[in-house]
């Protein structure tokens, strides 16, 4: 109790609210500065003094990289993760680009050796394994060459990722470092800075992979500097209040996160589990209605959230991970559990439908293809009258969605009206809306490749601004089917293929339940 | 309280003594084995079920690097461990060798990539940057074909390395797997066994970097089954009762164990720490005389035994980070502490002395080159009389050490004559005999290269049977100056010089101290 009040105490110090998009630069602003370095870059002398740390911050990696002796090297390290912090984001940009540039690997060294390598004769690969074994010496040469130009198509700067790695509190760098390189590349795409990113995303990976994570069950007896993260970075229904954390660390609520021991009291990811009798339908249920049951009376264990906390860590699916040990650990410490699934935000919908419902340019919306059946249409028109006008539903239908003020939700019948269409498109939007055989909704194609099924789609759902915005309000369930989940995964993964339940499809046509595309 | 009787109830069931050489495959036989599966192959049926045994074993192995579906793959990663453990030494031979050649990389790709990379036109390399920058483009298919290469050139068998890494026991696992190659490349040297094994250490290199490592202090709380591992594992000063281990882990010692999170409750390396007021000159001061002296009287941490508990881990250097971290620790804990030193054996000593002294072959030995001194030789043989002759003191001396019965050690004058030149040509094994450029003693060869230098050596240090069988029981103090450490490690990386104390130098004649080898 004493150490609850006290966390209570810290967290009520720091502001309760999610991080704003630049998270990414609030956390570079959290990283300890050694005694007050920082230039003001904004001050009279700042070219020239934002010059020379660039040069510093320049040698010290260099010094990083090339240096022998494991105590200097102690600081040129902590020098260059510190240097980097204070350069600008144009100079980060440079240095990073020099990075990429004159620290990859040393090309005239990799073509020598795939000269003498393509200089050997190969013995004939496919023998029986009795040839092989005689041959056995003549492979020497193949072994040798192969270890050396292993090593030699390493670009030089997997010395600095390595050495960081193993520097204290240098993976949390190289992850804030990454999120910079995907930041710049997002603005330009330049080879180089490219090969950066994907040699280190994979060296991110093998850092991280599972067996270095730790799970770990959040609770409201952890460190408030822990708790104070999860609330900084719940990124899907933002933490209102110190009561609000209570609860979704309460009974009937679980909280587990991945930690990493290299970057101790953060998690990487988390994920937040509500025990119910039914899958919840409803955000509310789940965040605002009480109480909750109690435990044992619990059949379904519902992931209503999950965040990631590194943006550096982008593309590294950690979530996989976390959800199939949490089932596996729930499921080991509550039998009665029977149940796994999800309430999902469905982000793309909205984007998807006002695009398909129109092509804006200078001259205003197009409306193309007929997305409503005829009894909708006739349905939206006379309930959409005393809000707006257009020449048909469509152009209706695109004036209430995208109006950024949803006054459709408070009419008494517009969401009626609008229930129909919206639900059907939303249903064909997560099951046959796809990109390079991927699912088009980044959540749905994030619980589709870990194996879950549509399970439903739920009208009303979420009434947030962000939900309405979003989605106008739907939710979607994904259930893991725990027999089914590496099933489900391997056929997605393999032919794009979507499992669905018959409630999602039946919102669509017979022919549409088989065809990949549809048109109305 | 309650808790270490419990300890102590366990601990005495368990069989307190070392593992033999064998160590090895007990470990294999304590790995768990499922619902007594183990086929006896001592029995009638033996040759045949080891064959079913051995071919299921390459089945699950086969599953286990070409599947997709990760909870069949789980089944086929337990199932080629577990089957592994029950193979006989030489099926599991062959089934190495069948991984190292069957699962190797794809020669035919590699040697397709290569042939397109080396088509294209390299772009002047050492430009100005700005050069390089207006070339941008030309290098994405360097990149490309460079990233490509990278993983057509890891062998197929790097599936099997990392699955079973994530897999819950497969790291240890690895590291059994890896004690098996070692042991076959023994008997006989295979280039692709010898590829295998070289890949594999990369790996492990990787996956046991300091980063993913845990220090841990060991004390009389942990659980008795760690500590059983300790009296299990302790390789250089046995751990003789249960007495013997609580005064390692009391006041005044310390113990302190790397544990990596996959391989819980079993430290991969520890060190034994006595807190002294001086440098130690005998392991009877650290192991038997008592009292230990108050802790904040203690100037000097003596550390007098590491050992490591994985033979798979051979050859990776886990030892060099715990010192660098206890150091670390130690002073952080107990800013008294100034001194850290050991108290280590001299394992190659009499092994080095008796090759020198004699050349032995079926004639018997032959005495060439003269180690003694006039004066040493005469008192030698004075003193050697009653217990055996020779033609001279050098045979004397080879009649007295090769003994396996030590009796010099007993007798009245024998130790007086043997002591000048046992410590002198002790101070010139370990300062001046090398192989390779590197300490020809390969505990010296380890903390000269974790940046020690030699400190003292010590006559009578350690009387067990096998300090004298070693080093005629003389051992030796190697000194971590803390400001000195990454110093002496370069040197001794780059030069192969070796750092020695003036007591240690004075030993030698003034011009043996700047030569590297000498003659007599």
């Amino acid at each position: 109790m004493n150490k609850n009040k006290k966390a209570l105490t810290i967290l009520m110090r720091t502001r309760m609210r999610p991080l704003s998009p630049a998270t990414n630069k609030i956390n570079q602003m959290q990283f300890p500065s050694m005694d007050g370095k920082n230039k003001v870059s904004s001050s009279q002398g700042a070219s020239t003094s934002a010059h020379t740390d660039f040069k510093r911050v320049r040698e010290s990696m260099h010094s990083a990289i090339s240096m022998n002796k494991t105590e200097i090297l102690d600081a040129a390290l902590a020098d260059f993760s510190e240097g980097y912090f204070d350069l600008s984001c144009e100079n980060r940009r440079v240095l990073l680009l020099t990075l990429a540039r004159e620290y990859d690997l040393h090309r005239t060294q990799v073509r020598e050796l795939m000269k003498q390598y393509l200089g050997l004769e190969l013995p004939s690969g496919d023998n029986a394994v009795e040839n092989v074994y005689e041959e056995e010496g003549s492979f020497s040469a193949f072994y040798r060459i192969e270890r050396n130009l292993r090593h030699s198509l390493k670009p030089v700067y997997e010395v600095l990722f390595e050495r960081l790695n193993t520097h204290p509190g240098g993976l949390r760098f190289l992850s804030i470092m990454r999120a910079d390189i995907l930041s710049f590349l997002a603005e330009e795409n330049i080879a180089s800075l490219r090969a950066l990113d994907s040699f280190l995303k994979e060296k991110l990976i093998t850092w991280l992979s599972p067996a270095n994570l730790q799970l770990h069950n959040i609770t409201w007896d952890d460190p408030a500097s822990l708790l104070e993260k999860i609330v900084a970075y719940e990124a899907v229904h933002p933490i209102s209040n110190l009561l609000d954390l209570k609860r979704r660390l309460g009974v009937g609520r679980r909280c587990f996160g991945y930690l990493h021991p290299a970057i101790p009291g953060e998690p990487l990811i988390f994920i937040e589990v509500a025990l119910m009798k039914h899958i919840a339908q409803t955000i509310q249920e789940v965040l605002w209605d009480d109480p909750p049951i109690p435990e044992c009376e619990a059949t379904c264990a519902l992931f209503y959230s999950i965040s990631s906390t590194q943006p550096g860590l982008s593309g590294i699916n950690l979530g996989k991970f976390l959800i199939k040990r949490v089932i596996d650990v729930v499921r080991k410490d509550m039998p009665t559990i029977l149940t796994f699934a999800t309430l999902s935000p469905i982000p793309g919908y909205m984007q998807w439908l006002l695009s398909k419902l129109a092509t804006v340019d200078r001259s205003g919306p197009t409306f193309s293809e007929n997305l409503l059946k005829p009894d909708e249409e006739s349905a939206l028109l006379d309930a959409a009258e005393e809000f707006t006008s257009g020449k048909n539903g469509m152009e209706v239908m695109w004036n209430l969605l995208s109006s950024t003020s949803h006054e459709w939700v408070n009419s008494e019948k517009l969401p009626l009206a609008l229930r129909t269409p919206l639900m059907r498109l939303c249903a064909r939007y997560l099951f046959q809306e796809k990109k390079r055989g991927k699912a088009l909704d980044s959540v749905g194609n994030f619980h589709l490749q870990n194996g879950a099924m549509i399970g439903r789609i739920n009208w009303m759902a979420d009434r947030s601004e962000k939900g309405l915005q979003q989605s106008a309000g739907i939710m979607v369930n994904y259930i893991y089917v725990v027999d089914h989940i590496e099933e489900n995964a391997q056929l997605y993964f393999s032919k794009g293929q979507i499992q669905a339940s018959d409630e999602v499809r039946s919102y669509l046509e017979p022919q549409e339940n088989c065809r990949e595309e549809t048109k109305d």
